[in-house]
């Protein structure tokens, strides 16, 4: 078997197992993928401080994210379609999470359902929400997640409309999934189990199943298209927050004006995010956007980061600019599609090491001492150093 | 049939479909390419400021330009021999900005007459124009347009001479058109029409048939290329003006003192164009000379772009710099030597599609509204963010 | 036999004669080796001033370090495992230092211990110790190195542990040196006397043979990893100052404030060293970070820089910083594996001759005299230079 | 015949005609090659401005450099062994500066000596001189070269020693000329004559021949390369100035210093160059050297540049820049060795019509008229412009 030590091999694995649309559907952005690409270009580019002689013996990794302990501060975010990389897929990766101490966030387009996750893991785990037109459905959602004892709901605001990924849709795969036949002999041909979710309809979107009409496989499809609100203002945030009494955490904001705004609704926490990539194309790196909301967001609430992070040295980057934690997206897929929850295991294991020998090596011992110290500044002082 | 989401598929098409010189035609640009290139890498540099939580269910696409309105703000740039890529390709072309309510601009090196494409189109179209040595042929030309009911003349400045197009040299194509027996052959091989409209000359430029000597093949191409006008100044614009009493538009202006004194001529709009990086080698982009173009004209007069708009982002970020609208040619042109009308909708139709989005993620309702604000200040504010 | 003129060469002839895993772990860097990769780029971005007309007949070479004449401003960096790459490596590149009248630093992790390499070699050497857990053997080393009179020990600080690198561990090799069946018969497959070293325990590791249990393979690599002293402050660097009766000299330093701490510990040099980019991944390059240090040290002790120097033109620079001289590891190890002691000395004599032709060039006849003044200042005055 | 219309087209037309060896040492440049680079990539770096309704009927390409009319202001170079590349290559080039107009420049290392080129050449050419140690040899150059009615000399600065260029030596070419056996027979198995040229010692260095021992074919390297005079100062050039009645240029300045030092010598015109990257690697390029030149030279004498100038836009660029004028040698020597006389013609008519086209496309009527406004202002003055 080969030595896995990185994100970059358990993707290797996860291309070699998974159906090609299912791969891209993890992998690519959208549009010219410009965002998609910035995203981790622009991670890279930031430069960390060495330092030595200082203990380094006891290094304490944890963080302190909305009242809770993460041993790491690397969640797991919301995916789409996360069952259909592994047989209940979703479960598996909770699990993972849980054995970690970092928390695992189901998405709405989830396979499995929050009762099958809640059924399935001992821990919590946070639910991610779309806004829909039908306030009913939003509301029993809600309903569902307080029941599923889920202490965090985020919404995730960046998808009024659905950017075009240019290859899903040559793949025949869209979100709302939607196979054509080709694409979906390619997947059924492989894992039996996936065969099995796929044709079934009533099974492939746990959380929507009330919304399966009898007969018709696209009906799935056209009603989430549909539903998808455009509409949705400043108010909708408003209304969440009179009905959730949990934690709420917004998830796609960029921008200090909607930071700004996002503090007047009383929000515990933000996730700066650009949707992987797979939204507006020609969007700010999420890492170059963390700083401008952090100024503006001024320590009225918690900050969180989601996309471009493939390695600890992102996290402590991430960190360092002012982040509580990052959620992973990618990171973990890969290593669900490559070993289920065993692989998720090891993909936060191996960003856990990278982020702690980071740490060890500038210096930090406790985690929650992270600061822009351990960056370079940029320009450095010198002026030899032009752009790379 | 592969899928079609993008300008890039309709690109690959053309490229299977039409002779390689008649490709290379469209797709090239002069000299070492340099401005070519910096025409589209210019524009995916730019930043969107992505928004949340503005209701987009109602997009407006429109604009208005010399007081008419145009459904989204890409209109049909003039292009040479565009009857050589499809039967009739100027009027293909014609309907389909008509059916899109955008206009289409004429070009004097048209395979199509005015006439021909005045009677087969319903709406009206713009009519471009090279000023001739000989200011007959040039009243003429305006005489005819305006019989053709063309409210707008598009005068371009760019092309005093020639700049050298080195595979079109290589391929045996001219502009004007001038074929080896190879290239010819290539060409004329494939789609029988084709070796129609290249056999007959007086059919080959419809605009210029009265300038066809009885014999000879050449004479057309060595009375173009003499009459080409190098000795115009800014007088010549103002006597066209003094001549034509609909709207005036000044096409291959990319600076500030070029703008400043086209505003004198007393000029209706101005369009930013280095012709599609066929001429000036190592001039700017043309959105870099977009915002010195504006600052110059100060709201004068209207300023259109053309040039490396190649995705519904660029017509976005071309408006927030205050563009009025874009012209596309090599966007449109790979629709056309796709799929004929069809094609040029489906170009059209994406570039609308992309427009639409991103405005939805950028919070704009309305194309009117587009501005500064919607990119993110360059350098940014953090001062992270290197240069890429 | 092809013609060697440069590093490169050289490093393609290691290449082509080591087993795979051993020419890795001479290359590579940890993680993604941004750091790796920016050694060499940022040497590559500084402009030397082209001077004429000075009278470079006579050309001076040599540098004091420390007191003693160096030939060269170009000493051998401590490597691990260097007895690995020809038989007794060690022994080759210290005669071969010798002979350029340049020091060898014998690092702790050295095939041939400090007695053979004493025995065998006339020259002095210098010592490199990784300081452990156990001060005991910390203490040994100290003694062994006097006793073989090195005059310079040289503290690695930048391995409190181990940052990983990739090719290391899927080659199945780890340092401390660890090898997987696989690999090993790869190696062992080729040079009869490598197997000799291999197979031969206490021979291994010259330095550390008292270490060896009575049986066990792994015994030594265990007792190394978890010797690593990851608890060292700069009290353990007082300790040792006060112990070593000779010159001192810090390695692993490319932080402004940690060159302060050094001082305070009356250190005689520091060596700017990332560990040639395999340990924290994303720090600064070496010469990028030379300016801090030397603007933190003020002359208060000499600085040497380690890492990225691939050619006489990187000497040149780094002097040109300010550095009294530079270490090479990938450099002479290359000769090293490619023709043993003779590689070694022709390793040396490529970049003295390059250093020699571009003092010329720059006229400077001294390399006493090379500063500040050797560079063209970055950005240049004129403005014209868009960074690169 | 493939069309040719490009500098790159004569290139490939000379890299499939001559040996590789020689090919190479046309093409290449010194060590890593990063000044080589440099050359050619800060060119295309550099913007021109677009300028509109200039009357360009009436273009005037034509400089005056000390005092001479050029046609267009590209002279060519000195190159050594350019007989080497086709029979007499000295004088078919010759022949054609003359037909254009332009300044050829014989080098010291040339195959045909002064008088053979005086005796086949109608016009005047300039003698490019290596100062060498012996001060008869230096004297009786110049007595030759004033014999010839040379106006000029040039006397070239920026080789005291040679650099390495590391594929002339793989190829076992080097300059002064050697070749190995197997690089010999790879050049004397092609045209017929150059066997004769290298077989024929007295023949190959015309200017030399006296020099030839009776027997030995290695001595005229060994006394070229012993005679190369690196103890060359100011009062060198002083002592030149004195005794040489005509112009006096300067060739190989980069630095503003070494510019300062020319004019007090009554130094006619400098010329910016490195060589064409083939000595100090990391080096400036000439591009970026020439605006610090022009500043520290005020108007005192001319500057020329030489290296990097590949198309007809980049004569243009060094003329906006303050150049009186360029020197090519790769590209003619492209030319040359594609077509002889014929092809070094083409070179300059090239490049010729790409600088009269650039001139049309940037409003300029008169080559004297050149100036910075030519060029867009870096950085543009609407910061939206990142670095590319």
């Amino acid at each position: 078997m080969p030595v896995i030590n990185s994100i970059a091999d358990l993707r290797d694995l996860a291309r070699s197992r998974l159906p090609r649309a299912l791969f891209d559907y993890i992998e690519r952005g959208s549009y010219d993928e410009i965002t998609w690409s910035r995203n981790r270009d622009d991670f890279r580019r930031l430069t960390l401080r060495q330092r030595v002689m200082i203990d380094v013996s006891s290094l304490s990794t944890g963080v302190t994210v909305l009242g809770h302990h993460w041993n790491v501060p690397v969640g797991l975010a919301p995916t789409g379609m996360t069952g259909l990389f592994w047989p209940d897929g979703e479960i598996a990766a909770a699990r993972a999470a849980y054995q970690a101490r970092v928390p695992f966030v189901l998405s709405t387009m989830s396979i499995c359902s929050i009762e099958e996750v809640r059924a399935a893991v001992d821990g919590t785990f946070w639910f991610q929400l779309y806004l829909m037109r039908d306030r009913a459905f939003n509301d029993s959602m809600m309903a569902r997640a307080r029941e599923a004892r889920c202490e965090v709901l985020v919404l995730t605001l960046d998808l009024p409309l659905q950017g075009l990924r240019r290859r899903d849709a040559k793949n025949g795969l869209a979100v709302p999934p939607r196979l054509t036949l080709a694409s979906a002999g390619d997947m059924l041909s492989r894992p039996r189990w996936l065969a099995g979710v796929m044709l079934n309809r009533r099974r492939s979107f746990g959380n929507l199943a009330s919304f399966f009409p009898k007969k018709g496989t696209a009906a799935l499809s056209d009603w989430v298209g549909s539903q998808l609100d455009c509409t949705l203002t400043w108010k909708d945030i408003a209304w969440v927050r009179d009905r959730w009494p949990g934690k709420l955490v917004l998830k796609g904001i960029l921008d200090a004006e909607d930071a700004a705004s996002a503090l007047v609704t009383g929000v515990d926490a933000i996730v700066v995010s650009n949707h992987g990539g797979r939204q507006l194309d020609s969007a700010t790196s999420t890492v170059d956007a963390l700083p401008r909301v952090l100024d503006a967001v001024g320590g009225r609430c918690e900050v969180l980061i989601d996309g471009g992070v493939t390695c600890g040295q992102d996290v402590l980057k991430a960190l360092a600019l002012g982040a509580r934690g990052c959620l992973v997206g990618r990171s973990f897929l890969y290593g669900l599609a490559a070993h289920g929850e065993a692989g998720v295991s090891l993909a936060l294991g191996i960003l856990r090491r990278e982020f702690e020998i980071s740490m060890a090596l500038t210096g930090v011992q406790d985690a929650r001492q992270i600061g822009r110290h351990v960056l370079v500044p940029d320009p450095p002082a010198c002026g030899l150093n032009r752009p790379r």
